[in-house]
């Protein structure tokens, strides 16, 4: 597996990882569970601080002006590491407004 | 129109209906239409199904060695996918916070 | 500094306002401070408003048969723009929320 495939699919593996922490975060939230809420939402950030390695690699070595080659399996890794940032954001407040609604 | 720029047409107009059909069910829930918002969700699931046909086509033929060239407009189409997956995640959990706050 | 590369920083540096607002604004909802929070919204709307441009500008060109180039920093910066379009329409109905909860 060469070096562009094999960092995709860890940024994958992780942030699957911190996705699911997350939605298990939400639903610990809706039960009432505030403080395995916060232990699930560290969990997430550890997994996407791991994700974000990679992504930061190589956005690093194209500054640095190698030619990073396309490939639609990075591609897909990078849209999975920023939407799942996003709804680890979102999750944040609405543990926020689930602590309101009681 | 070659066949990357069609797939992409094609992933932007699913999601496109499964982005409306999402807010359509957010506007239910809010307004205590809970039945509604359901049938909404799943109309949302059912667009993002056909989208989501294109993309692991794609997916695919790389995985077996094909080189997919880069499109924008196929990075537009996936962006568009995996925000609006998210997106329909966290509806699906705000439609359980309005069901809470009534 | 060559356009598609100045084109990926004018994105992500109005889209790090927008997200940036778009926060601001749900803590101002969370706070009940919702005339505020509309504020925050607007400013939000006039940075990807801007962001929006150089993603426009690129993907008409495309269409007009230029091949335009893959850059992982472009890609990022799209990845950037559309996950804060998502991260700002939920706001909005969380702010909607917040109004219900009081």
């Amino acid at each position: 597996m060469e070096g562009m495939e094999l960092a995709s699919f860890q940024i994958i593996a992780a942030v699957g990882g911190a996705r699911s922490s997350v939605m298990e975060a939400l639903k610990d939230a809706r039960e009432g569970n505030y403080e395995a809420a916060s232990a699930k939402l560290e969990e997430a950030n550890q997994f996407l601080a791991e994700a974000h390695k990679g992504h930061t690699g190589l956005i690093q070595k194209e500054a640095q002006g190698e030619q990073v080659p396309f490939s639609l399996l990075f591609m897909h890794a990078e849209d999975q590491l920023m939407t799942t940032i996003t709804l680890r954001d979102i999750a944040m407040e609405m543990i926020e407004m689930y602590k309101k609604i009681g």
